[in-house]
């Protein structure tokens, strides 16, 4: 049996993965995939999603140099979420963070930026 | 303003939470919340989530006592995903493991168990 037997993809035909940066545990960022998007990230290496809003099939980088290579490739016991441990070349967020978390809510419900930018949108695709 | 105006729910009120072990970062599980579940969750401390397949809203741990206190609550740059530091008691999922994501995909498709069943589903939903 095939492991993606094992797995549930959504009626969209999509499943939700955490990407886990795995030297430092830091999650990075949230993204989905369909079926074609994770035969590729597995032939690859490299991750692939699917972009909701664009409709589009997109390789994690291909516009910042911002790769990530799959270091492991874990599922829930649902099979209805991944879970990849990642190297991650520089910032992983297109607003220049290393990871999309970036901000968190504080007791009395202000929001803080809890990490640095590395750089700015414009420093990462102004860049050809 | 609100970091609750910062956050986008989906087409059914819901939003992705991540959830991670604040002293290991071990990803513990992924889970759905709606924003009544979100206002419970940072009122109380402990997580609440909405269950999809149920339709029922739950606090985690009310069966099987193994709950969750709220260390830090971050959402991510598009304010569509959650990312939640907790402290756990015992195991996260209901299967007995500490992290729901407790198989890994290996190189030739094989699907391999990566921690140990610290309890059995009997042993945690067995007991009253």
């Amino acid at each position: 049996m095939s492991f993606y037997d094992q797995l549930k993809f959504d009626a969209n035909g999509l499943i939700p993965a955490i990407i886990q940066e795995q030297k430092t545990g830091r999650v990075l960022m949230m993204a989905w995939m369909n079926r074609a998007s994770l035969e590729i990230t597995i032939a690859t290496g490299k991750t692939h999603f699917w972009s909701r809003s664009r409709q589009k099939f997109w390789m994690k980088g291909e516009s910042s140099g911002h790769t990530q290579t799959v270091k492991d490739l874990a599922f829930d016991c649902d099979g209805d979420t991944l879970l990849i441990q990642v190297e991650q070349i520089g910032a992983a967020c297109h607003e220049g963070y290393k990871s999309c978390f970036f901000r968190s809510v504080e007791g009395n419900g202000n929001v803080k930026t809890t990490e640095p930018q590395l750089e700015t949108p414009e420093q990462i695709y102004g860049k050809k």
